[in-house]
């Protein structure tokens, strides 16, 4: 099969033997991965794929059709629309993954689009719902609402009666947050005066801190899950204990696998039928065939999209 | 009658009206009262009693026998032995306090100990195992053990079957702290050498937050409701999110009536069972009568105590 591949800090096109689905798992024949922040991190050497995964294919997301069943794979059958979130090894014609990480595709959800969904949309599920219990009727407030996970956080909200500010740094991206139906879609500077907020998605990091806490409700929760504008944070603990409030910080890739297919059962139960009614989408920014993966990437670094860039295979 | 008053900074004994007790209140013959942290800072004009108290006379807890019901109150009848928290006005002969905020105490438990009972065991229970979600066989850290909340934490976790670990700044008090049961009993320094800890109950503040987060544990829980050592603290954002961890921060002051409730109801069910085992006990310092108020104040003040300084009526 043919796969992106990491070399000497370079990603591009190369032969890879066919993976085979070992117990429990599923060969996937990829129709769409999407292209995540920790795949830039891994081709910088910043962020080697955990054990198991293939060491040198990025690609944490896919959508496919199954192509075989490993042993005691029970849960789907060959022809079966799947996706799923990987430890690696996504961005390839041929995926294995284990079957209890994978979800079916809901029926309003087209190839290769279907391949940008796991990563963000459970992330951003995980991070509001599972871990900051936002609940209908709540405000929320997400920073660096554009990003893959900041568009999915904001759907997700709106779809469960929350109402959502979303701040966003780039005046040309407001828009696009705005279409996807924010309440207000704001300029990072002065987001305090828009609380208070019972949930806080911090998307970009340590700066923002000591101002969530300052606009964040009685019982309000700040939930952690980007730092890419610092992560040396002041807190002051009084206010904190005023608040009677709680940070609470995550990642998904390190989680053990028990906990990951949590949150694909999660996804099914909580996410999926949002998709199936057309409430949510994936916003695609733009979509590279494998052959351009380079291209791909270089636009993902270059910043300043709203939605996922994916490839199709 | 007589009750424990603040006048200029001062606090002695004081003629009052008899309070008469409201609709769904109960009029409790006070036969132990409690000293606590925020009697303290009362008494210094740095926190004033909420609206609905007593403005001048102190004490958040009390234990007694009901003397009268107000209209309404179903729950106890004259000569129960009852105790609870209330906003204010706990160290006076006759108190108010809603039935609802009231417990039956435990056979087990004496007056005027069980006077000392419910402020520092409902911080605590609130704080490991309603706030930390602290679970038998977890390891909890307490920080600062030797206080009221200190040692009640440290009862309740070893009863409910945690692994427990206490830092105690002054030596003289860590064997008082080694007979409650904890496993290790240690000098602050050097505490993140025995971890990690699955919940971190943080009684110091600010100086042992960085502390606290590297001796914790793969989902752990730093749970914070004192600073007297300082409330800003430096943290690391991404340490979090790689413990995939959670701060939380509480006062049970500030509550509304409805959340205290709820917390006298969880002690019913979790920890006053603990207490007619006796498994469990109010540690007490030292008993003072209502005329020697004073002197019961500056005993707190000095600090150097293990367990409770009551008033006794």
């Amino acid at each position: 099969m043919r796969a992106a591949t990491i070399r000497d800090g370079e990603v591009l096109v190369e032969e890879h033997p066919d993976p085979e689905p070992g117990v429990g798992q599923v060969l996937v024949g990829v129709r769409g991965a999407g292209l995540n922040g920790a795949d830039m991190m891994q081709l910088r050497g910043r962020y080697p794929a955990p054990p198991g995964s293939s060491p040198d294919i990025p690609g944490l997301e896919l959508a496919g059709v199954v192509e075989a069943l490993g042993p005691q794979a029970v849960r789907f059958e060959v022809g079966d629309r799947v996706m799923g979130i990987a430890g690696g090894g996504g961005q390839a014609e041929l995926a294995v993954v284990h079957e209890r990480q994978l979800m079916r595709v809901p029926d309003a959800v087209e190839f290769p689009d279907a391949g940008g969904l796991p990563e963000v949309f459970t992330t951003a599920h995980d991070a509001i719902f599972t871990q900051g219990r936002l609940r209908p009727g709540e405000r929320l407030l997400v920073q660096g609402a554009a990003g893959g996970v900041g568009t999915a956080a904001v759907q997700l909200a709106l779809a469960a009666g929350a109402h959502v500010t979303a701040s966003v740094r780039n005046p040309d991206l407001r828009g696009g947050v705005a279409k996807l139906g924010a309440h207000e879609v704001i300029d990072p500077e002065g987001f305090v005066d828009y609380g208070p907020f019972d949930v806080v998605l911090e998307l970009v990091g340590a700066p923002n801190l000591g101002g969530d806490l300052k606009a964040l409700a009685i019982n309000g929760r700040i939930v952690v899950i980007g730092v890419a504008a610092g992560a040396k944070a002041e807190l002051n603990l009084l206010a904190l204990m005023g608040k009677r409030a709680r940070i609470m910080a995550s990642t998904l890739r390190a989680r053990p696998l028990e906990e990951k297919a949590a949150t694909a059962r999660a996804m099914e139960r909580e996410v999926l039928p949002f998709f199936e009614r057309g409430d949510v989408r994936v916003p695609v920014a733009k979509t590279y065939a494998l052959n351009d993966v380079a291209s791909a990437y270089e636009h993902f670094a270059g910043g300043g999209k709203l939605g996922k860039i994916l490839l199709t295979f």
